[in-house]
């Protein structure tokens, strides 16, 4: 280290007492106190650890070490961690008093406690110990020559015990390498729950040796073997991160049909022979994956026993794979079409005095109770298998909101109400492009309810879906970060922190940090943006895309049928994010101008109009190198054209009549063009 | 696909004859005939193979669908290609009449006819006809609206039958993603040998399940399992590769010995007792895992019978993971210190008449053809194997040159004199930060030396070492391509395809396109700068990385102690790149302007003096917030100050005299800071 001498030196005058409105803690802790002065980094720096935590703790502190000494340079000479007490004169000593328990309700609370050249990490668990480290790395300072930790004294623990993000691995198959850099992201933002989504219509990802069919009909060769879920696994447990797989059944079955039609509910009618003589009679229907997207009929049939013995089968092989106490099986959206049409399985409910399809449904989830059961495991279902005979021990993950016409959250106070455990995924959609701040502002506790303090205790958390209709291993990081920190703070956090500004501003360099687990989601944009400008100068891209949002909900890919599983998504759309960063800003802009008409105010205002402008000018002779950007130039001429106007208007000088300028502005207001929107729009409309 | 109509209208017009000098194709075809018009693609665009291929073909096939698509936007309605003649009619039709075995002297020949409205691709092999498909991706082509294959007919073989890259994932571990994508640019670039070098004094990578204290003791936990190297093998030979694993012996034995100190050569002297009664004796030493870079002695002991049996179980374990018919068994830089120091060795050398060190190394050496053997492997080392003795099956990996005080591919023509076969490494060197030139023009074949037909017959061709002392996961990508590009050309192009120029103009194009198959060499550079900027604008730091290029040779990392093989490498050398882009142009604007005087030719050259004052400047106020910024603030600060006397200089009002003008650049020929030197070091000399 050529430069060593002068960080040292220049070391010692870091040490002015932080602010914490300067610290960016994502999930901002329960307690924290600054002192006056810092610990300064060396070359010299050591960790130690002491106590009785799981082996976990050496490789959570060696990474500590080595993503500090990348952000540093500092080279600091220790090396791997691998036992107890190793460097009793450590600078940082970490003491946990107990080996962590991967699961709910492990106690995850840490102390840290940063004094000029000593900091301590206590904590119960090796668990706590982990998120007190991830809490050090966050509060790095530095000064124009070093870096330093301010003093402080932190407590901290989680207000749910659930804090989860779920993979769909079955629509857009995504690699191992995906997997371990999300779960690297879950613990840095002390997530402590991943669901793995592994199957669905779109495909069967998961080995299973006794039956070979599923992986060789139905994977398309896209599928983790037992050794890579494994290797997951440990990766997760070395993370403290509990994995729950889902085997999505009985609806959602297409994949499982495809390679065994014989259990499938749907009757088709087979007609032959010749005119003399009409053959008619019944058949079960063939199935193939699934390639679009959408909810779908096949189904599996509850009233055929070879249904039980396949799914207890594959239970037998795929729950030895996860050692954590709960599986997932779906349950969600059967819509029962198959069922209906069905005689036979129109006879098996007159039998069983089963009422209705719901009915049928609880019936064939309870036959599963047992045999996750046999192997440790709680059932985890949607909020669908939630009916009046479901087991008491059953988890109801609850997902339905305005979008499916109810309430949001309105299944979790009605499971909590019957003595169900539940987790709200409902408000932490981030498949679909909503902004940060309403997933911010979800809390799995409801506010209007009046629970008792049991119901409230059967809250467990929240947990972030990441369907895949329409993610790639190239852009889900995009989807999922940052979005999932403000998540996680939501989950782990007191439930007043929710001031929407600062989780903003801490969030930028949380994202920032994030890249150096591996994660995508900020440099995986250019790539997309140099394959649509065909290795032209992304600029004005780089800029569009500033003021574009994906489209929101379920609008984009409509009828599920633009876009295939299979299909490479390298659109500008998929460049794009929620929260469009020049948007947010000419918002602000905006609203400082209408309050104070200084001139400075509206340079503000028509710096932003004035860029525009150019981009649109510059997209155009992008485009003729570039037939990827054809699309959204109608959209750039929306936004030029209408910023023009607005100029012209500003300075008092617009000839339209305020109805066509409104009607120009309306033209912003579009789904019609690259599958993104203009994030001006509102803004835009506060100016006339 | 809303844009779909456009396209398709658009497509129509797309139809002037392309030009050679248009194309970027790399490595550049034995035969490239042009022809008018073209084969415009839709979203109906299939493939179709026929013949009697491996179902390698298949996948590849299927890649290539899926690339092309993502390139051009048009989600092709084709999804898995799994059988044979699946879609008779489709567009592009390929025929190999034979299944391609993973090796050498395969025929990978392809012939390419693209027509108007059908693109035959014929092959002998299907690795041929996955050659073919690189060459397709390669010729695509677009007007404003619509992608194209210019009409066009190509034959093409390769001129070399060993084509590799090697990587050692000893020095700093590279994780199996690492792998998996290079091999994708591996196949990207017809190359067709992955050497990986898998056990070095820093580290044994290899699983060994008879030998866990590998593993637990010299790996840091650090290893590929059986299950992964059984993976990256079935990955690589989807896409044609060979890999050839190395184990490193009887020197490079740092981890090796720290498993088992019981095979290694050194003897220490041992004293103790009291001061009455001394005591001495020898003992062998114990070892630790290697943490620094260089040649170190820990050597096995070639007459210790329990050396060989450790080796036998350790191959008769490792060989079947492996298919190919070569294995690597190292066998360079061991200097024998331990050996001359050794009794016990000595006196083993004596009775088998072994006269030198370097016959000894043979005898152990030829200790392992059998056992290799036994696996049907040939033993491969590098060229300090070669002794008269050796057997003549052995392959000779020639890497010695000047910086070893020998001819460059010395070695070379000496094995192949003796009757070895033999492959270069000699000037492929790609860690060593050397200009792209140097290796672009280092042929495998010998231009002075008088070889016969069957002797040059022996020299297979060629391969890249990627050593990683100061390369990890982040940055590997950034040191291979996209100069082993330049490296694939030589190896399989026509010998006279040597124009410096044009390489350079294709190469951009093809590095932009290796970004498709996940590879970071771009990407990754702007999140370490990210990191130097702590999150600010790192629009300086790009400018100043354009002229800076990392030291050269074994001159980072001088005694091979400032980084260790633990060490992240987040520093300005590591976003920096040979070749650096804004020194070659900026040398070129000197050409011309010193060529001839014109304004125009010097506002070429004044507009970079200008920007670099700028840079130093805009450094200077990043480094207030951003410590990573102070070591490469005095190397920016002389370009500044050169900077400003050239611009004095070219409008004649320098003040300086000759020699402090002279001085003043000698200034920036400096490798003291920041592990860069200035690119423009020998421009601005031209200058004055």
């Amino acid at each position: 280290m050529k430069y060593l001498i002068i960080l040292l030196l220049a070391g010692l005058t870091a040490g002015a007492q932080a602010k914490k409105e300067q610290l960016n803690l994502m999930p901002w802790p329960q307690n924290v106190v600054l002192n006056d002065g810092s610990f300064t980094l060396t070359k010299n720096f050591k960790v130690n650890i002491t106590g009785n935590p799981n082996s976990r703790v050496f490789g959570g502190a060696t990474r500590f070490l080595r993503r500090l000494d990348g952000r540093t340079g500092l080279f600091f000479e220790q090396d791997f961690i691998t036992k107890l007490n190793e460097a009793p004169s450590a600078e940082l000593q970490i003491n946990c008093t107990k080996s962590g328990k991967i699961g709910l309700y492990e106690d995850e609370s840490y102390h840290l406690d940063i004094k000029q050249n000593k900091i301590t990490l206590n904590a119960t668990s090796d668990l706590g110990a982990l998120h007190g480290l991830e809490t050090l790395l966050q509060l790095l300072q530095n000064n124009s020559s070093s870096f330093y930790f301010p003093n402080s004294q932190i407590s901290d623990f989680p207000r749910f015990t659930w804090r989860g993000l779920m993979i769909d691995a079955s629509r857009h198959f995504q690699p191992v390498d995906v997997i371990k850099r999300n779960l690297d992201g879950l613990a840095a933002m002390k997530m402590n729950v991943f669901h793995w989504h592994l199957v669905d219509d779109q495909g069967w990802r998961i080995e299973t040796k006794k039956h070979p069919k599923l992986i060789e009909l139905a994977s398309d060769g896209l599928y983790y073997t037992q050794e890579e879920i494994k290797n997951i696994v440990k990766y997760a447990d070395e993370r403290g991160i509990l994995i729950v797989p889902e085997i999505d059944v009985p609806g959602h079955g297409s994949a499982i049909l495809t390679a065994y039609p014989e259990i499938g509910s749907k009757v088709i009618t087979l007609t032959g022979g010749t005119s003399e003589k009409n053959i008619q009679g019944t058949a079960i229907a063939t199935y193939g994956i699934e390639r679009n997207a959408g909810i779908f009929s096949p189904t599996l049939d509850p009233s055929n026993p070879k249904t039980y013995q396949l799914l207890s089968e594959i239970f037998d092989e795929v729950c030895p794979l996860f050692p954590g106490a709960y599986f997932h099986i779906g349950g969600d959206e059967n819509e029962g079409k198959d069922w209906d049409a069905n005689p036979k399985i129109q006879a098996f409910k007159k039998k069983h005095n089963l009422k209705t399809n719901h009915e049928l449904q609880t019936y064939f989830t309870m036959q599963l109770v047992p045999m996750l059961k046999k192997h440790g495991k709680q059932l985890m279902g949607w909020e669908e298998i939630l009916t009046k005979d479901l087991s008491k021990e059953a988890i109801i993950h609850s997902w339905k909101g305005p979008n499916e016409g109810v309430l949001p959250g309105q299944s979790l106070v009605e499971a909590v109400k019957k003595g169900y455990k539940t987790v709200l995924s409902n408000g932490y959609y981030i498949d679909l492009m909503y902004p940060i701040e309403s997933h911010y502002l979800t809390d799995p506790m409801p506010k209007d309810a009046t629970l008792s303090a049991e119901e409230k205790a059967r809250i467990l958390g929240g947990e972030a879906p990441m369907w895949t209709e329409l993610a790639t291993p190239e852009t889900i990081d995009s989807r999922i970060w940052p979005r999932t920190a403000a998540i996680a703070e939501r989950l782990w956090s007191a439930g007043n922190i929710t001031d929407v500004a600062d989780m903003r501003r801490r969030l930028e360099t949380i994202s920032f940090r994030l890249e150096e687990l591996g994660l995508t989601h900020i440099r995986n944009k250019d790539v997309i943006l140099r394959n649509i400008a065909n290795n032209q100068n992304i600029k004005p891209l780089t800029e569009f895309s500033n003021v574009c949002e994906p489209l929101k909900g379920y609008t984009r890919n409509k009828d599920g049928t633009e876009y295939q599983t299979y299909s490479p998504l390298t659109l500008f759309a998929d460049a794009c994010t929620p929260d469009a960063k020049d948007a947010l800003v000419f918002d602000a802009a905006v609203s400082q101008y209408l309050a104070n008409k200084t001139p400075e105010n509206k340079a503000k205002v028509t710096a932003f109009l004035n860029k525009w402008i150019a981009v649109n000018k510059e997209l155009i002779d992008l485009s003729a190198n570039a037939p990827l950007v054809q699309p959204i130039l109608p959209l750039a001429k929306k936004l030029s054209e209408t910023s023009q106007q607005l100029l012209l208007l500003l300075d008092n000088k617009s000839g339209l009549k305020p109805a066509d300028l409104k009607s120009l502005i309306e033209q912003c207001n579009t789904k019609d063009h690259a599958d993104v929107e203009l994030a001006v729009y509102t803004s835009f409309k506060k100016l006339i």
